[in-house]
């Protein structure tokens, strides 16, 4: 059992909970919208608030780091064990877009505490959620009477999530030797619900391309050439329709080539998990579940790779009926993709694969934008074990795992750094990311702040990273 | 052989051909473009001029006849011979859109005689193929001495034909009784070239429709959910996909039944013409040639009933990526009929053969917008052998057979009056029918007015009707 006591921890929170509360609502207030270039003042702002706040939680460094685009946060506290594996905390100050026509029922940046949430853009993603680790630290030194934490604590807080993190990789790169750690802590996901507390260990990856078709140089009359020619909307229909066999496996040859398979033990603990297909199928606005045979929904959606239609265009689209055969077509596809899968190995079996199924008569032209790698901590590493213990003293019970079928920066830390990613998430799906009246779970806010507290002390007993 | 001396003919022409060529600048002037509604009163002004024109040539009876949309012109020119035939001309008065802008190198409603060639809108398709007879019955009176021609002749020229036809159906049906007739000759297609001189004998049918999919009742995040719903991109693709065998050959079950085979005779035919493939590419715009296997390109775009994607879209179309499974998609499909096929079995075909492919998850609309009737004239009917000798006399050549790959009013024809359909064109490929710089060839008008003159009096000596 770790050293430090429950109620020494809780007692300190409850203490400052309305406190704590009252300066997250003030960070809300910052309207840091990162896509928008009128909001880049803001974004820089909330970066200054957050630096401030850091360096009166007791952080002796921080620092606003520039980018290209919007500036980060850097913050760092040493520990005084020499042995103690070093943490850095990932999260981001920037925000969705929000208006109140969008179906706010408040001012989306006015932020309102009501039947124990709190409401207002940024309040679960992901301002609350990197928040809480400022009251987490100073519970956790209130509560041990340390004047340092236990483990060698970092944080780097980003301007640019959500739209795009355009110069993070950049960013780390830049700065690998401030940032080198054992680990880092993604406080930026959630969780499956409030009475089944979990832990991520895992993200997809996600590589995706435009591929554009073209047909007759022009669109021309379907009576007079029609069922003679190539119809690139046809071929893009061919493609698109032969991006998965008849089980809804991946067509695409070589694409499952070197995967991590799901372990029969993390199925039976994705099995346990109270999974209600109804419910999920409102929540993904959906009339049926249909994916790849043989696996279960929450497989295939968190442990599966994945090939998507994004969008799919040619000829004509107005009211109404003309006969064409369009001159050019376009496809927009994603891939998701799973530990053991190489993002580079994809896009070149997706080049070869287009080129071979594509008749004489079509040009095409493949643009992929990028590639972000998946992410999987290993179920039996210790700093997930601590980070089990820690929320399930915090939540008072086991602590179940899950994995994100997103995809997000993770992977970046996780490759630059060469570290395992740990998540630390106490948001629910009922919260609203990127939709209006966000909110966040005022007690889950408090859970999360009181993981924190014991997770520092937990890993610096259970994991020696050296 | 006919008893109108050729040169009788000839000379009348050439006499005639300034002050003829001036009147149909004069009708070209008039911008009749039926689906601009600016421009009804301008469809309106072209009946009026037609049928002052019609009334001037000699037809006892000239009538404009009004519909829901823009007026038609209705003539009649009893015959003195009782056995002899009645034939009713089938044109169009109104035009396409045109501007200058569009990359016409003159005003396209200031016709311009330049190089043998009368340029304007209208000059081929289809004002100067409707004026051509009224020289040719002029031509044909002045040559035998006759003061009414040699058949019983009927006019019905049209004002919808570019925006659709929408009331031409109906036109037809309240007014069967006076266009009843023994054969349809429709002025409104083209030949093979100025060299190959050719007869249509059929048009393909057409029907076409739009099918609507339904699957998430928004946009939602593929990463959080793709793989596991539904995505109606993917299900339209695979519809379209789905649409052909790998062979090429349409794979709605039953799409074929009770289709008119082509003959060896004909196929044989189409073979002897001057085929070009890469010149006939060009005219296509298109890169390759592609179609049903075991098919010429010809029998392909002539003879062989098509099914084609004429638009298809569904999600994200803006630059970049957008990682969402879409909540719609559409598709626009046409189908070319030929002879023997039904248009209402085919619609009932691809209705079932839609809601068999769609897995559960996916609603659907399907909507269809109508259908016009393919017509064929056999190859043995005197009439269209009257067409291959006046032609033959006029071009000094044997006259090639051809059919036509689009679908128009010709079907409406022969479906409501019950009568076979006759075609008798001079337009060619490069004249360039709804494009910049519309142009008619000035000695194959006057071929086509010659080839009237004659065909009056070879059909009222070889084929009696009654």
């Amino acid at each position: 059992m770790s050293t430090i006591p429950d109620s020494a921890v809780r007692s300190f929170l409850d203490l400052s909970r309305d406190a704590f509360l009252d300066e997250l609502a003030e960070w809300l207030r910052i309207p840091s919208v990162s896509a928008d270039p009128a909001h880049a003042g803001d974004v820089r702002r909330s970066a200054g608030w957050l630096a401030g706040k850091l360096t009166e939680t007791g952080f002796p460094t921080v620092e606003v780091w520039e980018t290209p685009g919007h500036p980060a946060v850097f913050a760092e506290w040493p520990t005084e064990d020499p042995q103690a594996p070093t943490v850095l905390v990932y999260g981001h100050h920037d925000v969705q877009p929000a208006a109140r026509e969008d179906g706010w029922h408040t001012e989306p940046f006015e932020p309102v505490r009501r039947d124990g949430r709190l409401y207002g853009r940024g309040a679960a993603d992901d301002k609350g959620q990197v928040f809480f680790h400022t009251l987490g630290v100073r519970a956790h030194l209130a509560a041990t009477g340390r004047t340092a934490p236990a483990v060698h604590l970092k944080l780097l807080i980003e301007g640019e999530e959500e739209s795009g993190s355009a110069h993070f990789t950049e960013l780390i790169r830049a700065r690998a030797d401030r940032l080198s750690c054992d680990a880092a802590l993604v406080s930026d996901t959630g969780m499956w619900s409030a009475e089944t507390p979990t832990v991520c260990t895992g993200m997809r990856g996600l590589t995706d391309c435009q591929i554009d078709l073209y047909g007759p140089d022009q669109d021309i009359h379907s009576g007079s050439f029609g069922g003679a020619v190539p119809n690139p909307a046809t071929e893009a229909a061919r493609l698109a329709a032969a991006l998965h066999h008849e089980d809804r496996s991946v067509a695409v040859p070589g694409f499952y080539d070197g995967i991590v398979e799901l372990s029969p033990r993390e199925r039976a603990l994705f099995a346990e998990l109270p999974f209600d297909e109804s419910a999920w199928l409102r929540t993904a606005h959906s009339h049926a579940a249909l994916g790849e045979e043989g696996y279960s929904t929450l497989e295939r959606v968190w442990a599966r790779p994945t090939a998507e239609v994004n969008g799919i265009s040619g000829g004509y689209q107005g009211p109404g009926g003309k006969t064409i055969v369009p001159s050019r077509a376009q496809l927009k596809l994603s891939f998701r993709t799973v530990a053991g899968q190489d993002a580079e190995k994809i896009q070149q079996a997706v080049r070869e694969w287009t080129a071979r199924l594509l008749p004489p008569g079509i040009r095409h032209e493949i643009t992929f934008w990028g590639a972000t790698r998946p992410c999987l901590t290993p179920l039996d590493h210790p700093a997930l074990q601590s980070v089990l213990r820690a929320m399930g003293r915090a939540f008072g019970e086991p602590i179940r795992l899950t994995r994100e079928g997103g995809s997000g920066p993770a992977a970046d830390l996780q490759d630059v750094l060469g570290v395992p990613v740990l998540f630390l998430g106490i948001s629910v799906p009922s919260d609203g990311w990127h939709a209006p009246n966000e909110k966040v779970e005022l007690d889950l806010l408090m859970k999360g702040a009181e993981s924190a507290a014991y997770l520092w002390e937990d890993l610096a007993e259970h994991w020696s990273a050296r």
